[in-house]
């Protein structure tokens, strides 16, 4: 007698039963195709790097979460994100690598996060960026709300914002109010109105001693409203003379008209003063993206540029745009709030279940229509006609065709669609063809 | 200035340059929908798994490769194979599965082997298993090897040989010739017979005391030649009084009669007596397969029939069959052999090359091809038209399109095909016709 183990999986980690890991294949394939569709390049890095170069830039909450250990004499860290694996990518290939790079990488992360209902350990990304060798356009950054759009309406999505704004904005805004240095500090405070409130806003930003007249104009900035165009007329006519929010109004402007031409419609974007992405990585445009009606989800895609992707690894400039999906969570999320709905039991179109002795027959049917392009199963264990049914009937499988002797004498069968319950009869030989006209 | 960090990699982790990632990424893809087209459902569970689960029944080599550590108080272990984490999630999940549970699972393990050329210490494999509950047909023995032929056939090789092989018929040998304490032992030493030879296996035999009369035997059984049929007809001539081999030979036959069936051709399968996998693990049929070419690549998908996938987590009796294809080691040995060829280097099928100072109307085109379908990638970088070529060239992009103030006028563009060097001319509505009829 064997002592049995307990079977479970550690807390923060997403473990699909079969129905909902069709869904989640078929949104990851949707983001895939969608990311191909723009001509990404796929990458694959190893989850393990050496911690020394993953960890070259990391430092703080980041570094806490690590899962870092050693084997042998080696300091191995698993990744966290699929940024610090890219800027080592580019650095070390940079040779063989041509420019503007374009790479699309979907894989698993890993963050020792406090366990917590709706947070995973182990998470898909799927990272998009775009890696110019000295320089990048700004149109670029135009180009991956057009990404997120097409994936978000791949998905079935159509009531969802993309929220645009420039970080060098705020910078040069702080920069004119000699606040400059308090300036990581009021991105953290502003980044949360949406969470907090006004009034907090204001409370936390007197506690770090921002002038009382600095602090209305922070806020009467990010209170500005209207439509897109008319945020750009009125950050224009605040007239504040300084470099970085003349040169960042002007990016916004250029990627707002880009977006509109790359198709978007007015209704899925608009600009976002409040957004500002974490604190010392993005330095232009800067991006987060949600669901109208469902905000408390937070933002479903994120991303932004940076000036210099691998500063830790090379002295190339190498500047960038990207964007993130975090699929783990926002699969999750969907399924909790049912606007997803993982109802497809089966990867087999058709079941055929042989009520003979000799399988040989039923197995060639199988044969000839997975040749023929339709994925099929066939039950080859020899149980009783109900318990055959019942396995149909519980995999959902969506046409069943059951083959005993009248059958194989006959050269006929009935394929019997399980949902509606009809049947249609068919030649064996042209089962292919008329599953494909009963539309799977 | 900040200090750099030397960008490298892990050794024993693969990373690829882009052509050889879509290469992968294509190879990947062809082995998920073959196990698609034969109604296998998708799985996926986590890289991590608590070590006292994972390690419930390993021990000895395995145990010692393991990637295991501590995280605040949990003892983590990283997956090694694809089948205990099944055996885990059959256990733990029993209730809500439909039996037999067909599923397929491609993903990372981790093996902390030591370094060498073309081992790897994180590697892909794609495996399929079918588990019973309580029993599980020898059909389903033959349908594997059906998926492995397809498979192969898909990669676009002809020349290999799928070897089947009953572990009874082993042990009940073993067991007439009273030498059933030393089964493990021999069988470990017959299995190295391709390796080191015929004379080396006698030594080793000598040297753990097997009787000269059984190494007789012994040797004539695993040297039994001839077609299929014949060995069949030769292992039933020799008459061995024992119920193990009469009933692994009856299994035998009935998966060679099914695996004709499922339309192997008989050139790529053949019974091997001398292939036993493995030690404890595998019950009744065992599987490798050969590149006939290149043997010396060892065997390219293995796997076989087990009594018991999941006796130390649950008291069930869940049979299964497996096999499983180790993707990395199997890339890397194919294209060191120029086996394969990573000839595509982009995605895109299209590049757009805007020479105007206003992107808009090249990037409609893009959107438009993109809605059409066609992967489109737009150059949105201001440089020389001679660098943009270059891109082109570097990435070989099939079809590239220049558009400048000329074919906005026009609106007719030179389509490029980069491969032969042609143009052909089309309007800018019907590129996406023209583009579809050129073949990609």
């Amino acid at each position: 007698m064997i002592n049995k183990t307990e079977p479970r999986t550690l807390p923060g980690f997403m473990e699909l039963m079969p129905n909902e890991q069709i869904l989640f294949e078929q949104i990851k394939e949707k983001i895939e195709k969608t990311y191909q569709k723009f001509g990404f390049l796929p990458l694959d890095t190893p989850i393990l790097e050496l911690s020394e170069v993953l960890l070259a830039k990391a430092g703080g909450e980041t570094e806490k979460q690590i899962y870092r250990f050693e084997k042998g004499d080696t300091d191995i860290s698993m990744r966290f994100d699929l940024t610090v694996p890219l800027a080592k990518y580019v650095a070390k290939n940079y040779g063989n690598l041509s420019f503007p790079f374009r790479r699309y990488q979907i894989g698993k992360v890993y963050r020792g996060e406090r366990a917590q209902k709706g947070r995973f350990r182990e998470f898909y990304q799927c990272d998009i960026d775009i890696i110019g060798d000295g320089e990048l356009s700004i149109v670029n950054d135009a180009e991956l709300p057009s990404v997120i759009y097409t994936v978000f309406k791949e998905l079935g999505f159509d009531d969802f914002t993309i929220c645009v704004n420039n970080r060098k904005i705020l910078n040069g805004l702080f920069e004119s109010l000699k606040e400059k240095e308090n300036s990581v500090e009021i991105l953290r405070i502003i980044d949360k109105i949406e969470k907090i409130g006004k009034e907090a806003v204001i409370q936390e930003l007197e506690k770090i001693k921002v002038a009382e007249k600095s602090i209305q104009t922070i806020i009467s900035f990010i209170e500005i409203e209207g439509t897109t165009d008319e945020k750009l007329q009125k950050l224009k006519e605040l007239n504040i003379e300084n470099e970085n929010f003349k040169l960042g109004l002007e990016e916004l402007t250029q990627v707002i008209k880009y977006v509109r031409t790359f198709g978007i419609p007015e209704k899925n974007f608009k600009v976002d003063l409040t957004i500002a992405r974490g604190l010392d990585y993005y330095t232009g445009t800067v991006y987060e993206t949600f669901l109208n009606e469902y905000r408390e989800i937070g933002s479903i895609c994120s991303g932004g540029r940076y000036e210099n992707l691998a500063e830790f690894y090379t002295d190339k400039n190498l500047p960038g745009v990207g964007i993130s999906i975090g699929l783990t969570r926002l699969f999750y999320k969907l399924n909790e709030l049912n606007l997803i709905n993982a109802n497809k039991k089966s990867i087999a179109d058709v079941l055929i279940i042989p009520m003979l002795e000799d399988f040989s027959e039923p197995i060639k049917i199988a044969n000839n229509l997975r040749k023929q392009g339709i994925n099929t199963e066939i039950f080859l264990n020899d149980k009783k006609l109900k318990a055959k049914m019942k396995y149909a009937d519980k995999l959902e499988i969506p046409f069943v065709i059951v083959i005993g002797e009248d059958e194989i004498k006959s050269g006929i069968v009935k394929i019997k669609n399980m949902i509606t319950g009809n049947e249609k009869e068919s030649d064996i030989k042209d089962i292919a063809e008329v599953v494909k006209n009963l539309q799977i």
